[in-house]
């Protein structure tokens, strides 16, 4: 093994040093990268350097990939001035259809972390802030390849697991997700804050159900104006159907439907139930090695594939053949699914092998 | 100071041997009481006895006190029942007015402790499980002040905080503290899994919010038909409200309004910040002595008022002159609160002396 004092320090770049900006300075430096970062405001920049989140402030022309971790509105502009200088560049953005549809650039791979929400600023920086979250990853037909794995490599090694998939299907997925739990905490917290006469004696009765599901209103709504623009198509049709959701069961109430409320009260249990623990499944490993043509698109094909046969990528690898086009994807997954994805990668042309390791 | 031996064991008595009675059970036993107790099924009667949250199964000709911690649908004729017998009766429903009109007794007080509704079952059981949490009392005009004032005791003596509450008030209380989110959380839930084609994934995605929101969804439901009925006015209103204020937060993102929505989130924020921390505040705290007449209701009208008035009452003593009707109640409260409720009681024609103690 090679002294890491004969290697280089890989270099990566930070645009907007906030929460999860400086988490991912941190969590880079602690693994040899050299950070380069910067701020619309110099002394949050400054900030992130003196608490250990990057190894300089300005621009890298070196660059190997850089973050742009701005607030949702000033991401496609920031991801353009990146994409003057080189490397990959990627976003961690709370919504991706409308982002990734203004970049529209190869070298352009949408990202969006999904931790930390609740907390800002440089101060609540944490190296270990990625380690189990998921990390959503929206490469697109025309995103190059080598890109995309370069970004899904370096967010794996961050300790996040990686889920792919289209920039429009994410925006739906994190409103239901997301989105809409989140107005819906706010709007019970409302309700409750409204009814000024009780106030008191509401609060001291508000036991663990309501502090839970209420603990994402205290969150800073500064972020939030500009997700709800971002994504209010989603939103709204999510809210409308969550209104109407409460219609149907006030109805069960008034109507004394004690077998109808109970058969959506064990329904909704039952896929509360169904909710993954964030622990991976210990198991063994299968590798899918998959000959794919030398072409955009078809890494995103493969990826968000999986991520809808419901397949989790542990590790992925792109071999280039020595000679022509040619190169083969070499995915790690769990051996229980393999089968699953090799069968529907047979069914859209593909022809991988497979083999247990 | 008396050694315990030489004091005969109190006796109570527990109607419904699940978790929350066999919790009250292990409870008391572990402050000396002897406890009897009851259930429609032997087996968890048996069981009880097993773990150790009853002295005996069956019935205590000399019980001081009795707690029905039955289903709430059942709890009105087992407390009829116990009322046939000595002592005072109370209950742990999570609803009131509907029981406590059709109880209907001077010895009986309404009670709901509010814990422990996620799980179910007497392996759940836990003497701890009172302490810090909120134990309303709901006593009324007819309600013995002597009963009151014992349930108020030995509850505080478990480690409780005790809130005093007309019973509708109550009802309406805990469906917006308890009922609605969890009705909401299962609407969420039942949202999200009804998005068939996305569950997989949808699932992954589902972060710390979301999981917080919908966690009050995986609780046993066989509870939610009683208590949906019993307190479907105060539900069928409230869940009413929320739908509309979930209209309004729509309008809001679909008119891409970012001022009315920042200010809507912040009032949530606001809102959420200010629920208070279920730690009692160290302070000097003071005496309130209120000369009442020895007649029905006055220690009703006396707690309530304090609820009413966010003041807590950290302990309550009965004190009765050795000549005529009258006695004295002795309130122990924060020397911060003292005055302002010494001015409300005086405003009702009480004269109370205060003292910092």
């Amino acid at each position: 093994m090679t002294s890491p004092v004969d290697e280089p320090r890989r270099r990566a770049t930070v645009v907007g040093t906030g929460l999860i900006g400086a988490s991912i300075g941190m969590a880079l430096r602690a693994r040899g990268w050299h950070v380069t970062g910067r701020d619309r405001d110099p002394e949050r920049a400054a900030q992130a350097l003196a608490l250990g989140a990057l190894d300089q402030v300005g621009t890298d022309a070196d660059t190997e990939v850089t973050f742009v971790a701005t607030p949702v509105g000033a991401v496609a502009a920031e991801a353009a001035v990146a994409l003057e200088g080189p490397g990959v560049v990627t976003d961690v953005g709370s919504t991706k259809a409308s982002i990734v549809r203004s970049v529209d650039h190869p070298r352009f791979v949408g990202g969006h972390p999904m931790a930390g929400s609740e907390q800002e600023g440089v101060a609540g920086a944490d190296p270990s802030l990625f380690s189990g979250a998921v990390w959503a990853l929206t490469p697109v037909t025309t995103t190059h390849p080598a890109g995309h794995s370069l970004v899904r490599s370096v967010v794996t090694s961050l300790g996040a697991e990686v889920v792919e998939l289209a920039p429009d299907h994410h925006d739906r997925l994190v409103a239901m997700v997301s989105h809409v739990p989140h107005l819906t905490a706010a709007a019970l917290m409302r309700l409750a804050s409204g009814r000024a006469d009780e106030h008191g004696v509401l609060l001291r009765l508000a036991a663990g159900g309501f502090r839970d599901m209420t603990r994402v209103a205290a969150g800073h709504p500064g972020i939030w104006p500009d997700i709800c623009a971002e994504n209010a198509p989603a939103i709204v049709e999510l809210l409308g159907s969550l209104e109407q959701a409460l219609a149907e069961v006030r109805a069960l109430v008034a109507a004394g439907d004690r077998a109808g409320l109970l058969a959506a009260l064990e329904q909704a249990r039952a896929a509360r139930m169904n909710l993954p623990a964030r622990v991976a499944e210990p198991g063994r490993m299968a590798e899918l090695r998959v000959p794919v043509p030398d072409r955009l698109g078809v890494l995103a094909e493969i990826t968000t594939l999986a991520t809808e046969l419901g397949v989790n990528i542990d590790d992925l690898e792109i071999a280039h053949s020595s000679e022509g086009e040619a190169g083969v994807a070499i995915l790690l997954v769990d051996a229980g699914v393999v089968e699953r994805l090799a069968v529907a990668l047979g069914a859209r042309g593909y022809h991988p092998s497979r083999r247990l390791v």
